[in-house]
């Protein structure tokens, strides 16, 4: 049977600072895989520098065009203002609500390169819930009478609806992982355990919000042991993961957590890596996927071409991963890996001197 | 004049654990200070051992002791309970609020030891608001009625009391520390800049609850120009704090932080200078001090004698600092970092083979 693919409309959304460059950089790769699937790229906008123009961060068109033409996207980067700015709100987290991407996937690796000859050995995958915790931004500030002061208030929302769904992700990608080792057995590197979920909270100060967490959690697992059972579970207070994953960050495997903890610990898992610069996530709902490098605008180095652009071409991997496109995906971080490797050509962040093309350039080769 | 020194009062509170080791032999240290102050100690009930035996994990005898008859007191640890237990609720917590010990006061080192040849330099002090943020434990747990499932909420409280207060407490230590190092040189090694004040938050999606926090630590230097002019100030957003931390700790000097991001951000520090087991701290109020580790109970060697007792001991060390006895506290310092410098007498978690007891022994010559 001969069947016409009809391409894959991504959305670009570059937003601010160094996302105007490593937007552009993923979208070169993915139009130059070998034999790789047709793309239709429509570029969208978003971000501070935006509201500074129109008085909007998050125009409605770009989440139209998103909800009914797009299969998936890159986001780049919002710079976030220093200070409160009336009006502003984040367009990335207002983004992954508006498209349910209920969970956000961050695999950090170890990324072998001469240039990092001690770096831990580590491949985990952080699993944060992405649209609930402190991220309703359901806040207030009120006046305390009796002193005149004021004093503010935020809401932090536990479901068990989405603490359910984002846990059976954790639990489903512990086990694809597994599979993929057995297949790959290079991927067998730095994990030889059995699969495992770590669940992070804080339930010994949150006893019912990080309680309902912990349990629902808790409960994919107990629920469905015929499932599962191949998949160890611990639990972990997010002050001591962040110390345990100074100390032994190979002991994890899938982490799963809150959305303030999976924002943390993602950022500080990233130092481990070499650099948040090469650091991807994917923004997974059911039917929709946004890829969106870790790192931030980086307004000290907007505009001078030295990005690095491989948390962004890794996302855009991730993209491809669960668009279906596991192999193309596959052949990407296989590419960057072998830069890394090579050592040869390194923007300053991981202590090169070269610049975000030429990145490009040897990554385009090794494909 | 010769004046009669009536005893320093001090409240031993072991608590759960290795808490039970560790207070003990910070106590014996006390105790045997040339010419040191001289003590009273009242052993005083706390922890989830003693809710178990009893319903209550910390008593009101325990609270009025603290408040009508001691000066300070030394807190060991708590054992989180693995659930939820209907009634227990973290002592620690408790004891903060009750007596208005509105800062935690974390000072974290590199500790000079051949145990460690290629520890990152590092001398950060960081300040944890200990009053409120996600603290209050202001909680409930609904059911949504259109799907029959539970919804958690709870209350992140920012006030600015608790903020400048606090704030306050950061920008005197940044000069307190800074008159320090011009009087004893060797403090210089690791901060050579000008005292510099990092807050920490997250004001990019908490504008109002961290919007507050931000303004009012930051009105504290803007409206005392001429008091504080001298010390630097930035801001840090807590996911980019824990990766700087990671990536160049040396660029730290006083941290300050609402209570769960100063809880998470000194474990992850502790990380960087050996072990948790090194790590003390303080409980700070208008009229109270009290001493308490940052590790945990470690029930996994608790009872075996292999606690580091070193964590305990500083967290005295700070005690006395605090109760006015800054040259006490200094000769207990010297004398940890003779030990750790020696490298000879060192508990497993320091990679050494020494026992509680043979660590303070060691100390106690060095003294
Ligand atoms: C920019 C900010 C709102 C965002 C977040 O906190 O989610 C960022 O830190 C991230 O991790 O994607
Ligand atoms: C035991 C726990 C409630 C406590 C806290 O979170 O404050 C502990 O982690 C600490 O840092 O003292």
């Amino acid at each position: 049977a001969t069947t016409t693919m009809s391409p894959l409309k991504i959305g670009l959304i570059p937003a601010d600072g160094i996302g105007k460059e490593v937007i552009p950089a993923a979208q070169k790769l993915l139009e130059s895989l070998p034999n790789g699937p047709k793309f239709e790229f429509v570029q969208l906008d978003a971000g501070f520098e935006y509201f500074k123009k129109t008085g909007t961060a998050l125009p409605q068109a770009t989440i139209d065009t998103l909800k009914s033409e797009c299969q998936g996207a890159l986001f780049g980067a919002v710079s976030s203002p220093s200070h409160k700015v009336a009006g502003y709100s984040s367009p990335i987290v207002a983004l992954r609500k508006h498209l349910d991407l209920y969970a956000n996937v961050r695999p950090v690796v170890s990324v072998p390169s001469p240039a990092f000859p001690n770096q831990r050995e580590l491949d985990m995958l952080i699993i944060r819930e992405n649209t609930e915790c402190l991220y309703i931004k359901s806040e207030r500030q009120e006046i305390d009478t009796a002193t005149g002061l004021k004093v503010a208030y935020a809401d932090r929302k536990i479901s068990e609806y989405a603490s359910k769904r984002v846990g059976t992700m954790a639990f489903n990608m512990a086990l694809s992982r597994q599979k993929l080792r057995e297949q790959k057995p290079m991927n067998q590197r730095f994990w030889k355990n059995n699969p495992r979920v770590t669940i992070v909270h804080k339930s010994n100060v949150m006893s019912i919000t990080d309680g309902l967490w912990r349990e629902t959690v808790r409960a994919v697992k107990e629920n469905n042991s015929e499932q599962y059972g191949s998949v160890d579970m611990e639990e972990q207070l997010v002050d001591s993961m962040v110390y345990r994953m100074f100390r032994e960050p190979e002991t994890f495997d899938v982490v799963v957590a809150p959305n303030l903890y999976g924002d943390i610990i993602s950022d500080g898992a990233a130092a481990l890596v070499g650099s948040l610069g090469v650091v991807p996530s994917a923004n997974v709902g059911d039917t929709f996927v946004m890829g969106e490098p870790v790192h931030g605008s980086a307004p000290d180095i907007a505009g001078k071409g030295i990005a690095n652009p491989i948390a962004a071409i890794r996302s855009a991997a991730l993209l491809l991963e669960h668009l279906g496109h596991p192999e193309h995906a596959s052949k990407l971080y296989d590419a960057v890996n072998a830069v890394l490797a090579d050592g040869q050509t390194l923007t300053p962040d991981l202590g090169g001197i070269s610049t975000t093309d030429q990145v490009v350039d040897a990554i385009l080769k090794k494909l």
